[in-house]
């Protein structure tokens, strides 16, 4: 049950659109990608499509949605003939006499562009890249509450589930558990496939929950997230069980550090690569460089992977209303592994985390 | 934790594919999305694609999936360099000397193909439709006992949440509740976001759950499905709860019948578009014509919805090993509506329903 986006807020959405389309000099956009759909228009719905031009805003859905689009998507035309989207949006084109069309060249597929190619003869599709993605970079304090509220589920969550951890659980028990909470707890959904790993299994960095059962003692990463009102939360800690080796004792205090100085680092005008390099140089000089093989951040929002991305080879710089994950790990196969992340709001200033989860050996936050 | 796919399966697999490329003169194709490159390679993780010639089979992923690829996917020569896909794609394009490379026009985006392209000049892209997905429509008997395993998933949670329907339970708590029992159950997950719908609610074709509360005398919609190990299930049952009002009652009775006579229509050779006409003439003399908007059915398999689809449109026919849902409705806005729907295999000299949950007034299938 999405909440009303306020209307202002799509307002303001749709002017710097079009903003960008008087810009580039089109006579008209089609969006095809969903969540582009949704954040232009506030219709949460599916199948469905947007065709904008500077003075038109017309829906494009079927029967199923029309009652949904009416009402989520006040100001839009809702248009459901011909049948077929691409036939729709072919029709209008010709209709307003869209000379040059702009497409989602993310999204729209070959054959997609041929079938519209079909119903639009004479119209040129000029294929662009991040047209909505580009707007939807920076957060408004709306968003900005939205992913507050999906941290504050999956927060609360991750409490009930720690206290459920007992020798023997299985990996994708506790994700069943985990999912199951976040959804009764108000959640859309998920963020993403929650990953439990126990004991070596934290090592793998992109592993789905198996049947493994958790040990007396032993390292446990949580990677989790609510979506709310389609917003991803992203959150991991890795605490420990039972006795800790002195061995991940040090990678958890280095990745700490490492997590702490990347966000310490995020203010506006820094440049992504910047924040890379903050948690980067320090697990270097602790000698796991080839243990850190991903990027330290990525952008959230109405995706869970977003821009900006966080990487070495990132460019550009941050802006106030980014939203980023920070998430610096060291990987030791077959022995475990140590993720930590939070996601930090970019403001006028500097930064604001906006999780609240504490960072300890424990997962209350205790460093004993 | 997906079961692996039987080895003669997979070299089967592979050999209708290269038969494929030989038939139309293919140098090579490159596979991207998801679902069939799981289905050519058995690999069941994410950002890979494949690269297939009539000599060579190459799986391009990164560094996080190089153990779980050579271990899902044996026989596959993993490519991990360079770091980005496409160019990945384009170097091998290059390096095997293949003219045509079939690429996949369903799925490869404008802006994937012009990265393509600039990584693999000199190469045509032949953008075919349905290369994969022609060879998923007709399901082995290893994808059927998948498919089998399913549905015995979600029968046995249906149970279990049908058990806890009580006066002011909520559409969406049910709904987790049902999710849960899923997972715990076996699944990799539901196979979609399952509808739970209370009252003058099931008459929203896609109603998504609500906050609306059970009242003691309700119709309740629900259509659910387990997914497991990649395949997915799908089924509708409406029941009544308390009293049954008269008119309802009889569209329950109609659907019914429709969804029987449907179901019995199927067998090898029989148009697409009859087993939709069986479904439909009996609604359409009912007088519910207009309250029956959508198609009767479709294909299930790696996605939920596949080819082939039960339609008025659909053209083509049955043929053994497919696997259909038969889901007609009638849907009465402001009042409820009913749907009914079962998964059957196309059998050599008729059909079989997968699906065993019985079909009555009441969850347990009573007829008072």
């Amino acid at each position: 049950m999405p909440n009303a986006i306020p209307a202002d807020e799509l307002r303001a959405r749709l002017k710097r659109f079009r903003a960008m389309l008087d810009r580039e000099r089109l006579g008209g956009a089609l969006i095809t990608d969903f969540i582009n759909v949704r954040y232009l228009s506030g219709f949460a719905g599916g199948d469905s499509a947007l065709f904008v031009t500077p003075r038109q805003r017309l829906l494009l859905t079927d029967f199923r949605y029309v009652e949904e689009a009416a009402h989520q998507a006040p100001g839009w035309k809702v248009v459901t003939k011909p049948a077929a989207l691409l036939e729709k949006a072919g029709v209008l084109a010709k209709k307003f006499r869209v000379r040059k069309l702009a497409v989602e060249s993310g999204h729209l597929t070959l054959g997609m562009a041929k079938g519209l190619q079909k119903f639009a003869r004479g119209v040129a599709l000029k294929p662009m890249n991040q047209m909505v993605e580009e707007l939807r970079i920076i957060k408004s304090p709306w968003e900005v509450r939205q992913l507050e509220a999906a941290l504050r589920i999956q927060e609360r969550c991750f409490g009930e589930v720690c206290r459920m951890l007992r020798p023997g659980i299985r990996e994708y028990e506790a994700a069943a558990e985990m999912r199951y909470r976040l959804v009764k707890g108000g959640a859309d959904d998920q963020s993403f496939e929650c990953m439990f790993q126990w004991g070596s299994n934290a090592s793998r960095p992109h592993g789905r929950p198996t049947d493994r059962k958790l040990q007396e003692s032993n390292i446990v990463l949580i990677d989790w997230g609510a979506k709310f009102n389609g917003y991803h939360g992203d959150l991991t800690r890795t605490f420990f069980l039972g006795t800790i080796p002195a061995r991940l004792r040090k990678i958890h205090e280095i990745v700490a550090q490492a997590q702490q100085q990347a966000v310490e680092r995020i203010a506006p005008g820094v440049e992504f690569a910047n924040v890379d390099r903050a948690a980067r140089d320090l697990i270097d000089k602790a000698g796991y460089k080839k243990q850190f093989g991903h990027s330290t951040g990525h952008g959230i929002g109405l995706k869970i992977h977003e821009a900006p991305t966080l990487s070495w080879r990132g460019k550009g710089v941050l802006k106030p209303g980014m939203v980023v994950t920070v998430e610096p790990g060291i990987y030791l196969p077959g022995a475990g592994g140590v993720r930590i992340e939070d996601d930090v709001l970019v403001t006028e200033r500097g930064c604001r985390k906006l999780s609240r989860v504490p960072i300890g050996l424990r997962w209350n936050g205790a460093n004993a």
